[in-house]
């Protein structure tokens, strides 16, 4: 492809997705297509001859666009907010266009240095202090295990660079609520602690970890010759965004030497806005702490916030460094390859510098105290309605709720919410999602995408309404 | 941001990134920036106030390109290649635009339904046999930090679930030659192997694994009560393209009931030329091959290809699946997030397939051959002039060398070829890696680049053989 054919594809392809976005409101949110739908518009075998790309754009909508949900959409009320601004689409274009790979400082010297910028934006934007050093991870996913790692290596006195976990005597133990992540389970088993040695901690009536049941744990575990490793403690939990007592958490992390590694991966936008960060209070103790940027505050996925008190620590537990890696600027400069698990990385500072320059601290305080105040009105309509009941506190913009009409008790109640859930998001008109919390099965409207107005949540709890009663009874 | 804004600065940004591509070969391949000179262009703190974005790309030329280096500048000729051909661009315009989040097929049934198709066009492009599934993973670091978590957990029958990699009585070990790239150093080290139990050993004069040295080491642990693990067989070493011999290494993990993990990450493109396909024989046998479109197929960075035969073992180290990420349908599709670490997951499929779809398999042929050809006539200058030596066969497109000037003896030459590397590359007009192999300073010049012509190759040629000479001796 010449640059000049690039320019007139190029061109498409930005009307394209102004376009695209434009109509977002009169597309159905959720994907209506079946399994295999999409999939057979295309030759199962990769085409043996090059053909103009032009020929091939149009399937975007024929093929493409069918099978997409649109996060982006006024309506979509599921999981998270993942907000993919506009800006930060030009920024991916640019870092796309530029196709450099920042595994080193030298291999690319602007993207290290725009994302040592651009962490500390974040920093500042969040209230961390200034003793947190950062990197983009691609998901926080990934963050929790490097932090599990991190812990894991801390509490063994680097064991990787001599026999390995198995070489450790006492079992190692790591901490986090029954309401955590499954990231959290994940980055245990893979980082090799075990299950049997994982405690997923009794929760208090708000759904936040419960501290006395932490304590227990812990004592009872250094009874029984284990050493506690880590305990994450999250702040905004995925099913009710609950907030963990970060205070209390890192005291005990404190006295155990465990590390203490805060999730605040959809909750970190809002510690934008100062009258919310009590919310983190005692975050200044964590070791690491991650938020995803990717999720609510609108700097398209992916873009991960990992910060750290010790960034010493995470180079030497992942560093290698090869001959064929080492350049003159090593003492001088930062390698973020030994921040993290791959080598090779992305240009992403770039859509943090632009969404942040769009936006100010002041647009994204904004943009928080706006879907906090449609979240509360959301909740007000359930908290106000008779048959409908509230299950958790809203102190984010989450609210977990459910139907509960007269005559339904017990696992009639749970069906019936879930087929509500259905009906919605077959509509195509909403998206919420379902989820079981303590075995009730709850309906989860998060409120955050950047087109949702007071209007589009007026309109989902109106279509609440209308297919609760709709629903055949029982 | 509007869409009509999006509109104007997206198509000044187009423009800016075609008139990026043609300049390319005026600019100088290696960033002449020094440390602390992008930084300080950006405030440090960020904005208070939002301001348009049409305001800060002026910095795009001011203080980000001088901190570039030029990734697919027709004289990179550093670490390997790591083209973006423009189609892939697009592709990720596209990507961005969408913003969708593809964690599950209900998040984005188009991504997921394209990614199979994209990893058996990729399957087929390479001729690994249609018992394979891939999956599409950021970085072969990541790729083979999954390989041997799979392979720790089929050797202790998933002590993950139970006590973790403590619970197992006889150490695992790990094997690689001692020319494997850092990446399989660091995932053993991560995966909790512990340094003590990775094998790196000595290879042939080619540089390849020698057969003999991994019986002995397997014969050595089993008889010290140890349990080999995993086998890492690469194709392609990052330091001289050397091929260890897959079909021997393959015959003793089975007999030894270790997972094998083939390492092709830049050779992977090679095998789609069937003429070249000896290169990895035997890899019918690995447990897990990984590749990196984003290296030489010209598809923008990330996109490792990962192919594995066992697609449920994989899925069961890697899935954890809590009521909230639970949709109807996950009998009957799949879901990448399982294949993986991260849960969250880019749309990387659309850039295969526009990449693929613009080139054709013969296209990619066609452009394999040509560096190859390249790469010979490099290698041939290396071997027909005085005072210059080849350090290793050139069965790719990558020719490990030095100069030898007479009267120059041991540290002295590995000190003038230093010199001679860096005389190249602060000239601006060429960029290659320096690497030491066996205690040797060599200069690797890496043919691969999308633009790279023979002009370009006869003018690196004609450049090094200059400043040799321009170079004070000793």
């Amino acid at each position: 492809m010449t640059p000049d054919e690039f320019r007139a594809l190029g061109h498409q392809l930005i009307e394209w997705v102004a376009a695209y976005r434009e109509r977002l409101p009169t597309l159905p949110v959720l994907s209506p297509v079946q399994p295999g739908e999409v999939r057979r518009h295309f030759d199962p075998n990769p085409p043996e001859h090059g053909v103009p790309l032009a020929s091939v754009l149009p399937q975007l909508d024929e093929a493409i666009l069918p099978g997409i949900t649109h996060w982006n959409h006024p309506r979509f009320f599921a999981y998270f907010p993942s907000n993919s601004m506009l800006p930060s689409v030009l920024a991916d274009l640019v870092a796309a266009g530029l196709g450099a790979q920042g595994m080193s400082w030298q291999t690319r010297p602007a993207a290290t240095e725009l994302e040592e910028v651009a962490m500390e934006w974040l920093r500042q934007l969040v209230g961390l202090p200034p003793t947190f050093s950062g990197v983009i991870q691609d998901t926080a996913s990934t963050a929790t295990l490097v932090a599990l790692l991190c812990a894991r290596e801390r509490t063994t006195g680097h064991g990787q660079v001599r026999g390995g976990l198995q070489d450790e005597a006492a079992p190692l133990t790591v901490y986090a609520s029954e309401m955590a992540h499954s990231s959290i389970d994940k980055a245990a088993l893979l980082a090799g602690f075990g299950r049997e040695n994982l405690r997923l901690l009794p929760t208090d009536e708000a759904h936040a970890l419960r501290p006395d049941a932490l304590e227990e744990a812990l004592r009872r575990d250094v009874a029984a010759g284990k050493r506690p490793c880590a305990i994450v403690a999250t702040v905004g939990t995925t099913g009710t965004t609950a907030l963990d007592p970060v205070p209390h958490i890192g005291e005990l992390a404190r006295a155990h030497g465990a590390w203490l590694h805060v999730d605040a991966a959809l909750a970190g936008t809002a510690m934008a806005c100062p009258e919310l960060r009590w919310m983190w209070d005692g975050v200044d103790q964590a070791d690491s702490v991650v938020w995803n940027p990717h999720k609510w505050l609108g700097i398209g996925f992916d873009c991960t916030a990992y910060h750290v008190r010790d960034p010493d620590h995470l180079v030497r537990v992942m560093s290698t460094d090869p001959s064929y890696l080492r350049t003159a600027q090593d003492g001088a400069v930062k390698n973020y390859r030994n921040w993290g698990i791959a080598l090779g990385r992305r240009f992403r500072a770039l859509k943090v510098w632009f969404v942040l320059s769009a936006m100010g601290v002041e647009g994204v305080r904004a943009e928080v105290r706006r879907h906090l105040a449609l979240a509360q009105a959301f909740a007000r309509k359930v908290d106000t309605t008779p048959g409908w009941e509230r299950l958790a506190p809203v102190p984010l913009q989450t609210v977990a709720f459910r139907h509960r009409p007269p005559g339904l008790e017990g696992k009639a109640v749970d069906a019936h919410n879930l087929a509500l859930a259905g009906a919605i998001n077959a509509s195509g008109r909403a998206y919420l999602t379902p989820a079981v919390v303590k075995g009730v099965q709850l309906l989860r409207v998060s409120v955050g995408a950047t087109a949702t107005t007071a209007d589009d949540v007026a309109a989902l709890w109106a279509q609440l309404v209308e297919e609760a009663a709709a629903l055949p009874p029982g």
